[in-house]
C-alpha cells in the first residue's frame, strides 16, 4: 500500500487530507509507504489521473480523494475494524466530512496560512500563498494580524463537537472511527504547521484530541508538532 | 405508547423536538397517543419529573428529552428498523444532533419567533416572547425585519447537508434514519409555523425535505403548513 501525499520541508506530512486516510489506514491495520509529492509536480501523480493527493496505490488499484480513499478501504477491507460502521455510519459521516470542510477548515486556514507557507519548498509555497490570498481576498501580509479571530472563529465552530464530547468520549461512540479522524486531521494540521494554539486549555476538544494522537499506537503523535522557523 | 407534546391553537403539533420523537416512532412502526400540553402547564407533566417536552410513555416506562427517547427506542424495540445503525451511527448522530442545535436552530428561531408566537394560546405566547426576548436581546417588535438577514444566515448554515445531499438521498444514506429527522424537525417546525419559505426554491436541502414530509405514509405533511392569521 503506498500514500501519495504532500510533504513539506523537514520531511512534514502536514497535510490534513492525507491524515484522514493515514488514520484510516492505520484503523484498518493497513502499513502503508509514505511517497512525497509536492503540490507543484503535478508530473508525479499523473498516474492517478487526475491532480490531487492523497492517492493510495493498493496493488493495482489507484484511489484519489480522502472520502472516497475511506470508502475503498471500507469496502476492500470488511474484515478489518469499521471506518463507518455500516450504511448510516457512513452517511453521517459524509455530512461531518461537508460540515468539517466548510464550516471548520476554512477559518483555521485563514488562522495558520502564514505559517503553512513556512514549512514548504519556495514552489509550493508561492503556490500555496497565491491560493490563500485568492481564497480570502487579501495579502499574506495581512493574515497574521486575523490570527487571533481566525482562532476564535474555529474555536466557537467547534461548539458541537465539545457539546458531543460530554457525553461520549469520541465521535463514533465508545471508540474513534472515521468520522473521528475527519475533524482530528484539522487539529493535526495545525499542530504540525502552527506554533499557536488551536485550543483553548482545558477544552474537552482538547482531551479528545489527544487521545486520538495516542490512537493506533501514537501514529498522530509520532508526527513532530511544530517546531524551527521555516523557510 | 403515548406521546406528550406541545400544542398549538388548532391543534398544531408545532414542536420541533416533537418532530424528531414523531418521525422516530413511525420509522420503528409504533402507533402512539399524542396528549397535547401547554407550555405553562407545568403540573401536565410533573409525573414525568421534570418539566419538558417532548416525553413518551411506553406501559410503565416514562423517557423525557427527544435525543433520549431515540436512544430508549432503539434499546426497546431492537428488531424494528433501526434509527442509528449501530454503534458508530449513534455517536455521529449525536454530533448532527449537537449541529442542529447549537449551529441551525437559533437562526431559524430568530427568523421564525414572530410568527410561533401567534400560533399558541396567550399563556403560551408570553412565555415564548420572553424567552425570545430574552435569548436574543431584544424586543419581540424587532424580530421581524430581521427575518429575512436570519433565514439566509440559516439557509447558509446548511450548506453541509446540501454538498452531502449530492452524494446521497439522505443524511444517513439511502434511506432516512434518526439523523435526517433531527434536521427535518427544523424545517417541519417552519412549515408549520411561518409563512416564509424557509428555503429558496430550487434548493436541494427542499427535495429532501418532501421526501421526508412524504416518508413513513406522509406523517408529516399530515400535519397542516401555516395558515390563518393566528391569535
Amino acid at each position: 500500500m503506498k500514500l501519495y501525499e504532500l510533504e513539506g520541508l523537514a520531511g512534514r506530512h502536514y497535510s490534513s487530507f492525507s491524515w484522514r486516510t493515514r488514520m484510516a489506514l492505520a484503523h484498518k491495520g493497513i502499513a502503508f509507504e509514505s511517497c512525497p509529492v509536492r503540490i507543484s509536480d503535478k508530473a508525479a501523480i499523473a498516474f492517478s489521473g487526475q491532480g490531487k493527493v492523497p492517492i493510495i496505490q493498493d496493488g493495482e488499484t489507484v484511489v484519489s480523494d480522502s472520502w472516497k480513499i475511506a470508502e475503498y478501504l471500507e469496502k476492500q477491507y470488511p474484515d478489518a475494524p469499521s471506518l463507518f460502521g455500516g450504511a448510516i455510519g457512513m452517511g453521517t459521516s459524509r455530512l461531518i466530512n461537508a460540515w468539517t470542510d466548510r464550516q471548520l477548515l476554512g477559518t483555521l486556514a485563514a488562522a495558520i496560512a502564514p505559517e503553512i507557507v513556512q514549512i514548504v519548498d519556495e514552489g509550493d509555497s508561492a503556490h500555496l500563498a497565491a491560493g490563500f490570498e485568492k481564497g480570502f481576498g487579501k495579502p499574506m501580509a495581512e493574515f497574521k494580524a486575523g490570527q487571533e479571530a481566525s482562532l476564535k472563529r474555529f474555536r466557537q465552530a467547534l461548539d458541537p463537537l465539545r457539546a458531543t464530547l460530554r457525553n461520549q468520549p469520541f465521535i463514533c461512540g465508545a471508540a474513534p472511527a472515521y468520522a473521528d479522524y475527519i475533524v482530528f486531521s484539522l487539529l493535526q494540521w495545525a499542530r504540525i504547521v502552527s506554533f499557536a494554539p488551536a485550543l483553548e486549555e482545558g477544552d474537552a476538544v482538547g482531551a479528545w484530541f489527544e487521545r486520538l494522537l495516542d490512537a493506533h499506537g501514537g501514529l498522530g503523535r509520532s508526527e513532530p508538532a511544530r517546531t524551527g522557523a521555516g523557510r
